[in-house]
């Protein structure tokens, strides 16, 4: 322990939300997020670490349901275009539940932002950081929304282009998330692909090494 | 508030975490992490959400002083070639640390999978989300950290080849950060490129927006 450690109960707290975080795709619909909880979880999703500085995050909050209707429904084709690239395992993700977007109470679109190749520090070689960033930033806002008791699924099944030219997002932006937020029933028990069969999970030794990849791996 | 929220005080120690934490570049000489601290740290982060559940982050501990010697000089190459790139900043670049590479208690390398592409589920269009998973598993790891009273630097100024060729990491697979973890004699105020003068924030509200993108900033 050290002086700048939290308390014991102050670090169970931050365990308690890492360990309980789920991925959420069935929300409680007609719901409502108090406008100050949304605009805590905003805040805790922009006091995350980027890349230079550069808060590459956009976040475009969805009021208009013809909108969201327009959303599901690019969502629902990626799905069927992904379930064909599946092949054999084709039937078994359609009865997946993979999105939430009707019923969540908030729906939000998160971008990365435009004239992005301005930002050289700490991407000289890795580009990609800004989406890291960005992704860092969805999970801030991830863990706050389960300390208020709220859902949030990250849907990643769209085609940018097409999410791009409904919201009218300039073509060197790229959306990268549609985030359902909202009250749920219950927090599932285990990631939800793991209690519907769809996969296992790896154990942590089984992703370690030290010094160097390991030879049996590679 | 609801039936699944966190109580007044967990919520606020998941927000001071959030909020206190810090992308850090000085830490404490000969300082160490103790083993059960960073193994809950790493699970920490092994419980991040995972696209498809693919789990694709892959963690290498540097425990072998001569590479870390090793690593630390590719970052030095790429923090000339960064200053190089720079131009007109080169110089306030330069003065800035940029990592504690030398300094930290522990030394990791964080990597993306082989056979990555074998994982269709939310990454047909968007394959860049497994790196959005690491990016997510490292934020747990540095909120877990900072409620450990332990700083944690994410490092991007390497060439991924040249670290890949030092640790063995396979050709299809990647790294994506060097994290510098360990104890520090204070956390930074605020983000130390602010404190340093090299960029300001930009407030949540000027990031946000409503329905579509907007007009004044497409």
């Amino acid at each position: 322990m050290n002086e700048h450690a939290f308390s014991t109960a102050e670090r169970a707290a931050v365990y308690r939300a890492i360990a309980e975080r789920r991925d959420m795709r069935h929300f409680c619909p007609n719901s409502q997020v108090a406008p100050e909880v949304l605009q805590r979880l905003l805040q805790a999703a922009h006091q995350a670490p980027s890349v230079g500085l550069m808060q590459p995050w956009r976040f475009i909050r969805i009021t208009d349901n013809a909108l969201r209707t327009q959303i599901a429904a690019l969502v629902e084709a990626e799905r069927q275009r992904t379930a064909e690239a599946l092949g054999p395992r084709k039937a078994q993700f359609l009865q997946l539940k993979v999105e939430g977007i009707r019923d969540c109470a908030e729906l939000l679109v998160v971008a990365l932002c435009e004239a992005r190749e301005q930002y050289i520090f700490g991407r000289r070689t890795l580009p990609q950081m800004d989406l890291a960033s960005a992704a860092c930033a969805i999970q801030n806002l991830w863990l706050a929304a389960r300390a208020e008791g709220l859902g949030l699924g990250w849907v990643s099944l769209f085609e940018p282009a097409e999410l791009g030219a409904l919201l009218n997002i300039p073509a060197d932006a790229e959306a990268i998330a549609i985030v359902c937020l909202g009250p749920v029933d219950a927090f599932y028990a285990q990631p939800m692909l793991i209690e519907q069969g769809w996969s296992s999970a790896q154990p942590l030794s089984d992703l370690m090494a030290e010094n160097r990849w390991p030879s049996s791996k590679a």
